[in-house]
């Protein structure tokens, strides 16, 4: 009988995958619009290398990539100061994100149903990264009265895949590992750890950055895979007889 | 005869002493909104306190709002989560600054005016300030191509009120010290440091935090005091047979 689910955010319950290629490229044409002299698909593929290589956390991003490019073509700049090209950049960069965040289709609609359906569920968010950009998404998002409670790994230091981070949201909530059910896109971090140390476990294809294929040869298997939440309340009927 | 104007940009241009002031409490509405236990106009005078002591460029006002509240007041926060609370703040800080912000009237067309009857006039901004931020703002106003060149301080490593920033600006421009007006509201940042190596001085009354009154008694007093920048055109022409 599960008693808990948690829910991984970063594109499981949004496409954060897609939001942030849209608006990197849009924060890209408007550098290109004040003036950067650099092709769209060279600075595009510039911006993803740095985003990989600093981590997508990284503050300074389009400074990095303007350092990159000034020490490459010396003239892509010309007269314009950096500042106001990076100014460009977080305004079109902040626009995109704030008017497009928004949940998978299926999310509220899952939310709502678990709610009504299961009430003895709980229902939390288990996320890595920095707590106020975390809830910042949360609350853009509109759904954080939905869950019973909303776990940030930063805020406890200790970050996925490390399993005392699933082990501690378990005993927060007052459950047993074997009445919890993981549901995240990465195999990695969500699924091995919460296997580990025996909670249910859901990869949820989004298609998005750490998606994997359903037939690729992987260190370890989930118990289930879903395509839409909605495939959640078959696997919590399924799970109702064990223990 | 002057063939540079000098603008200072915050409460010059735009008034970012009521922006900032209803971003605040817009702020702190939300915090309230999401459970915060604190009274309005306790908070709001907080908020206030936060800022004239750590400097309004200070990345953590709410944070520190927050600790501020805890520990005089252990229960305002209940359960939430102080970054939950920030999130809140800081969205809807952000939302109101960008719908808000906005030239004084005044600004564009003077900028119109000038740029079509003194083609000979360059016109420059002159701010302290945090860079990117700066550009932020004049970007969100859209007044940067008006502009033959934006000078911040902290580009060139000396803030206002060192002289040495305006006779660097005069320099860059290629006029004289005698050719050149500097307009900002304040005393102590633009009219002193300006009057000091001949630069001529305009205060502008805008109404807004370093505002002076006309009668008060002062350290130093302008050449010219305008409320708005229309009346610039008789000082331009009054000057005019002046060296």
């Amino acid at each position: 009988m599960i008693k808990l689910i948690l829910f991984d955010l970063d594109d499981c319950l949004f496409d954060i995958t897609e939001l942030g290629s849209y608006a990197r490229a849009e924060a890209l044409n408007e550098m290109i619009k004040y003036g950067l002299k650099v092709d769209f698909k060279t600075g595009l593929a510039m911006l993803r290398e740095v985003v990989s290589e600093y981590g997508s956390n990284h503050p300074g991003h389009f400074n990095i990539v303007l350092t990159r490019l000034k020490s490459l073509y010396p003239e892509s700049l010309g007269n314009i100061p950096e500042e106001k090209l990076v100014a460009a950049a977080v305004i079109a960069y902040h626009r995109v994100k704030v008017r497009n965040i928004k949940t998978f289709p299926d999310v509220v609609p899952f939310l709502i149903k678990v709610r009504k359906n299961y009430p003895q569920i709980k229902i939390a968010i288990l996320t890595d990264g920095i707590p106020v950009k975390q809830f910042e998404k949360i609350l853009r998002l509109r759904i954080d009265s939905y869950f019973d409670d909303i776990i940030i790994s930063d805020d406890i230091g200790i970050r996925k895949p490390n399993p005392r981070l699933f082990s501690y949201a378990v005993d927060k909530m007052k459950v047993g590992l074997e009445e919890t059910l993981m549901v995240g896109d990465r195999i990695d971090n969500d699924i091995i750890p919460a296997r580990s140390i025996n909670i249910h476990t859901v990869l949820i294809h989004r298609e998005t950055k750490y998606d994997v294929d359903k037939d690729q040869v992987r260190d370890s298997q989930p118990e289930f895979e879903i395509r839409s939440l909605s495939e959640l309340f078959p696997i919590l009927e399924n799970l109702k007889g064990k223990k």
